[in-house]
């Protein structure tokens, strides 16, 4: 159950930028080639947070149980879980999330093993990371609550998450309020050092780092200052297939805009020649005036490690539409050893579930001994 | 550490309402004297319950941990914790509800102590009853995220205690809005079917009632509907001794306006001396236009059980200002053994802790097994 071996040029294309809140000593931005994200000697403030709080370093980052994964998922976040799990790297499948809207158990049951066997096809190592389900450790919700009462009602409202997704409802769920107070206590709760996220969640990071600092003013310091990891977009992430201008996305409802890493080959050749292109034919690369060809070139390169100006070079004597079997060629290959391993793990949800419950308890181990350090700091624990 | 003997005559004084909100199929009400709560055949909705549920009758009911118990908690609701109590009984310090206003963390586990010594001194049975703290059963906060997810905003802003409490708020802890759902979680952790409250939560187990049908009609019928059981308050309220507007409280600044339970007796004669009676000297009983002096015949009648009619009569050749020794020796009187084995308890905290540890783990295994019926309703559990 080792992880996917990956290659020296994917590993150079990978690039992280470090983004402190306003809030922070300053506003760094930072990029590494590294195939191990805390390599980062060069982030003062991490260091800092060490020197403060004597924190050792530790990512924390979760997804959604939204059953398999996509190429969109996988190049956006999931390849950067892979290339820096190890004994410090907690990975979670937040399911307490996903029900902040509706959800069919029946389905959500489903889609937690989905995910799993989807994380673990895509390299995740259980055995060097944690990889867990949220909802196996009491103290996530535990946590929040004790932050729901360091935070207030005007703080909320004004996440920019909140504003959009609540835009078009009358009567708001409450748990798409307060989720991101849970957010911030799946971080602090292994006093996270590095959270990587999509630059959608930055806000909600900012108000880790602010409950961070609220409890330690109040309490004493027990949370190191979480600071986001956002990786560099616009090298990575992939757009529908039918229209460049949305990301790759699960919620889309055409199935044919997205990738998913369990398709068929001949599924991913016709999705291929499905997308989008435009009126020339030449294949060059050029994302503000070609996004759609542009994405079918960044999706190749992704899958073959091949910088775009190769790519271009490569194809000169052929035109968009053999270009997408080229397309489809390379991401089967790429697909071909993940989606075997996803359907080998399917077939044994007991192993999924063991992985799964293993992970857990070693989260728990974690999260017991900073709960039972924030219960005695709030005055919740009495003793003789 | 068996209850204190109630008299007779104390019993018959008891008077329960049981109300049904509005939602219900009746607006019922109901008076009853008996020392078990749960005689009441004639509530219909509880036997409806039973049967559509088939769930056995369960009572539970919290108190915040303010430290030592004043008279007007005592006769308000502990007298009656102590009269209902039996297996069938839950008791919890809920010390999660404490925290949703700023705390001194010392303070707060000294309190937690002083409020066990004081329900234990009163008459809760910990053998007979559960006695627990509410943040050593971690399922409260897991239960009350998920109901978070079925609850909507403007249901919670229109809570008629939330719009007082945060009325001179500018920055309204999320805590003080949310608050209303932990409680709901308080209550059908354990499939409750009675809630013992004061009139002004009324409107608190109306939203738990909400839950447990939002919650059964989308994942099946796990929890019973729980009733509001209030206390005929214009019976057992007692006021302020300075003031009869309001209600004997805690929060009072004018510690000479309330009497704790372990208040010495001189105390407890200079609080009487001091309390305010009006401009008539004799002792005659009339809420309406003496409430000050008919607070201490209430008072008076409380502690012995005698009725109002018959301590005029025995009381009719003084004035208020020898009644007020009278009173002070009543109470004295009622509190000697409560005082007495509080100070006993308090000395032995290692006692207390193990009494709320051993509470805390029977709460747990009901909480667990209604948690767990729970996650799997939800699609939260996988299994294969």
């Amino acid at each position: 159950m080792s992880g996917l071996p990956v290659s020296k040029t994917l590993r150079r294309l990978i690039r992280f930028t470090v983004l402190e809140s306003k809030n922070g000593p300053s506003f760094l931005i930072r990029k590494f080639s590294s195939d191990r994200l805390l390599a980062c000697k060069d982030n003062n403030n991490f260091q800092q947070g060490n020197k403060r709080n004597g924190a050792p370093k530790r990512i924390f980052s979760g997804i959604q149980p939204t059953g398999v994964l996509h190429l969109g998922n996988y190049f956006g976040a999931i390849r950067q879980w892979v290339l820096s799990q190890d004994e410090n790297s907690l990975f979670s499948i937040v399911d307490l999330h996903s029900i902040t809207l509706p959800q069919d158990p029946k389905a959500l049951k489903e889609n937690i093993l989905k995910m799993s066997a989807s994380l673990l096809a895509c390299g995740i190592d259980h055995e060097k990371c944690i990889l867990f389900q949220q909802s196996k450790v009491p103290q996530h919700a535990e946590l929040s609550w004790v932050l729901s009462c360091l935070t207030t009602l005007p703080r909320l409202g004004h996440l920019p998450q909140f504003k959009e997704k609540s835009s078009k409802m009358t009567d708001i769920p409450l748990g798409l309020y307060i989720y991101p107070v849970l957010q911030s206590a799946d971080i602090l709760l292994y006093k996270s050092t590095h959270v990587p996220v999509g630059e959608d969640q930055l806000q909600h990071i900012q108000l880790a780092q602010h409950l961070a600092r609220v409890f330690n003013n109040k309490y004493g310091p027990i949370f190191p200052r979480p600071s986001a990891v956002v990786y560099d977009e616009s090298a990575s992430r992939l757009k529908s297939l039918r229209n460049p201008d949305k990301k790759m996305s699960k919620s889309d409802p055409d199935a044919k805009s997205r990738i998913e890493i369990t398709d068929d080959p001949d599924v991913v050749v016709e999705k291929c020649k499905k997308a989008m292109t435009d009126f020339t034919s030449a294949v060059t690369y050029d994302l503000a005036a070609r996004p759609a060809v542009s994405n079918l070139i960044i999706l190749h390169s992704l899958c073959t490690g091949l910088d775009a100006k190769r790519i271009c070079h490569e194809n000169q004597h052929i035109d968009t539409a053999q270009y997408k079997l080229v397309v489809a060629e390379a991401v089967n290959e790429f697909l071909q050893p993940i989606r075997r391993r996803y359907l080998e793990l399917l077939k044994d949800p007991g192993y999924l579930i063991s992985i799964l419950d293993k992970g857990s308890e070693r989260a728990t181990d974690i999260a017991q001994e900073t709960w039972r350090e924030v219960k005695n700091a709030v005055g919740l624990t009495v003793s003789s």
